[in-house]
């Protein structure tokens, strides 16, 4: 690259969408990431965990460590619809195409390129940066993010600050700076009753009737009316099933499935207990099982959300909302251990038939990385 | 049989049960009747309606008419666990084994050895009997006593009054009189939602969350107390199904089945607007099916009750206890056309392995039904 020129993100983003990295295929895109990050100064580490592979990558070995996560894989492209060929990286009337462009291969580009300009700039930073690349995002999230940052604050690689690259953006690059995300969690609930028959319900005790109260009860009230940074926490009811088909016979087991999306006034723990409550107050002999894939997290506007917020005001001149909207992220992995925030490309694309993400954004997103970078290091 | 000996239903009954008559098999059962009543003077009709046999006899052409209702066709035996062969009709330590024993071939039996000594009595009773007979009770119950009743209707057959000879009574024969059925039906309930993510679920419209609102509605408060000759109403919900195995996904669509036993405060028509009611209270968009597989249904205390207690009295001694509870019976058809009551055998082994009868119940209740003769045409 000529010396005067920004680097490019689009090459790198094209050789990123050419690999196939549906998860939890790792498809040669670490193998893309290294060989662009060792030229730069980067020590590799490649961190596999059962069937994922990760990488870690890291310049320097001062404080302050600013750290870029993301994923290098993708969801898959689905059977039909596509234009082109998903994998083609292809660039056509200013748009590049393919699975990833937008969720986050475009991304991990545009930062790599505004890490490379930054460099050149800083060839002796004040502090260090690394990137977290994990191939299981869109899967499990169990062998990726966490096990790495698990493996980096082993080997003493907890950064001081991470920046998540995922597609954040709503309508404009920068209008949005994600700083926390809503927890989600899945309570799985079978409630026992006793079977008989219709006619005599005496004798049997409705297990439906039963959770039809229980679950009467959780979604009567809204459970908050959202807190300073984050909307209101949201219950559904995703399941119910009995699985009877004789009209006449009162079954023995009712289940339903309850999904959570919580904010920062409740944790699993605490919705756990609520949905306990709710059994045990309609006497309801139950099994519950609860999973949760992330507790809400909040990094509170400060130093570090104030850096961002400079950042983005001199390289798009916008002021970005705080937000903390949306599903979970592995953000959710890093807030244990660090301040965090996301910030990235315009998501509209994400996840869909025909993904792209237009050129200019991706190199405005460069540009907007690079001042990331001078705002902590520079 | 020699004269002065009252004439024995045993040996009717186990050529009754050595029929395999499962539904809708008639499986010989209803030429047995007709070798036992032609002798006895009946005119038989066979009524068959597509793959079920039924059986019209009548002997005599006067009011009052009497007809006496009952059914060969059994439930089948099951696959294990008799002693003996269920269609053996084997007598052992006076008690009568096989399918049909006490549900009701041995009713049957009673009947008409009961008949044969009352005509023997009352060789020109002063009005004439008849004996409806299907072999589609314990079956869909389309092609048995609806259409033959029918086909009284249309050839001037209806009678004046109808005994139904299902085992209804409790612990001692004569201890219960049915004289009214509730009703039973069944709705099925299909609610559309919007289908959606779980985390955005004010871009969706949850139908779970819907459909529990409406069966609180409908199961929070009992439909009545109770009316002077029934039970409460009960309404059960039996199924609840949505299918839906991914935790963050609204579904598009609840489905429910909702069996309600309905006193004679209410009818199927003012169930389904109740539903109706609940449905559109909680603005939800559903389709409603609704099968009613019998009204309910009272045959009220008078002269017809009065004499059907009398003859009780004076045969066994006992004062029976006036009910309408329990599950549906063909009288629910009768009652269309006649007063109608139903009287019969200790119905506890009915349904059940090693299905039996006592020999002596058995010969009571032939006495029973003589003396219910008695009452009306003697
Ligand atoms: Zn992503
Ligand atoms: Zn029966």
């Amino acid at each position: 690259m000529a010396s005067n020129q920004p680097a490019d993100p689009i090459p790198i983003a094209q050789a990123l969408i050419r690999c196939p990295s549906v998860t939890p295929a790792e498809g040669g895109a670490l193998g893309v990431m290294e060989a662009v990050l060792r030229p730069l100064g980067f020590t590799c580490t490649r961190l596999p965990f059962a069937e994922v592979d990760n990488l870690f990558a890291r310049i320097g070995t001062e404080g302050p460590h600013f750290c870029y996560a993301g994923h290098t894989d993708v969801v898959p492209p689905g059977e039909t619809g596509w234009s082109d060929d998903p994998f083609s990286g292809l660039v056509r009337d200013g748009v590049l195409h393919g699975r990833g462009a937008c969720d986050m291969k475009g991304g991990i580009a545009a930062f790599v390129a505004g890490l490379a300009d930054f460099l050149r700039a800083n060839p002796n930073p004040k502090g260090s940066i690394s990137l977290l690349i994990t191939g299981d995002e869109e899967g499990p999230s169990i062998n990726g993010t966490a096990k790495v940052l698990e493996w980096m604050e082993a080997n003493g690689q907890i950064p001081d600050m991470a920046l998540v690259g995922e597609p954040t953006s709503q309508t404009m690059l920068g209008d949005t700076l994600k700083i926390g995300r809503r927890g989600s969690m899945t309570a799985r609930i079978a409630l026992h009753g006793i079977q008989g028959h219709s006619a005599y319900p005496q004798k049997a005790d409705n297990p439906i009737h039963r959770l039809v109260r229980v679950l009467h009860r959780l979604t009567a009230e809204p459970l908050d009316q959202g807190s300073q940074w984050f909307e209101p926490t949201t219950l559904q009811v995703t399941g119910f099933d009995v699985g009877n088909t004789a009209s006449n016979v009162i079954p023995a087991v009712a289940r339903a499935m309850v999904n959570i999306r919580f904010n920062d006034l409740h944790s699993s723990a605490s919705l756990t207990e609520r949905i306990q409550a709710a059994l045990a107050a309609e006497e309801a002999r139950a099994d519950l099982e609860v999973s949760c894939s992330g507790e809400s997290f909040l990094t509170e506007p400060g130093a570090f959300v104030d850096g961002l917020q400079n950042a983005i005001r001199r390289a798009t001149g916008r002021e970005a909302k705080l937000d903390t909207g949306g599903g979970t992220s592995d953000a959710r992995f890093i807030a244990r251990y660090c301040p965090v925030a996301e910030l990235g490309a315009v998501g509209a694309k994400l996840h869909m038939v025909d993904e792209s993400a237009p050129v200019a954004e991706l190199r405005d997103l460069a540009v907007l990385y690079r001042h990331v970078l001078e705002e902590f290091l520079g």
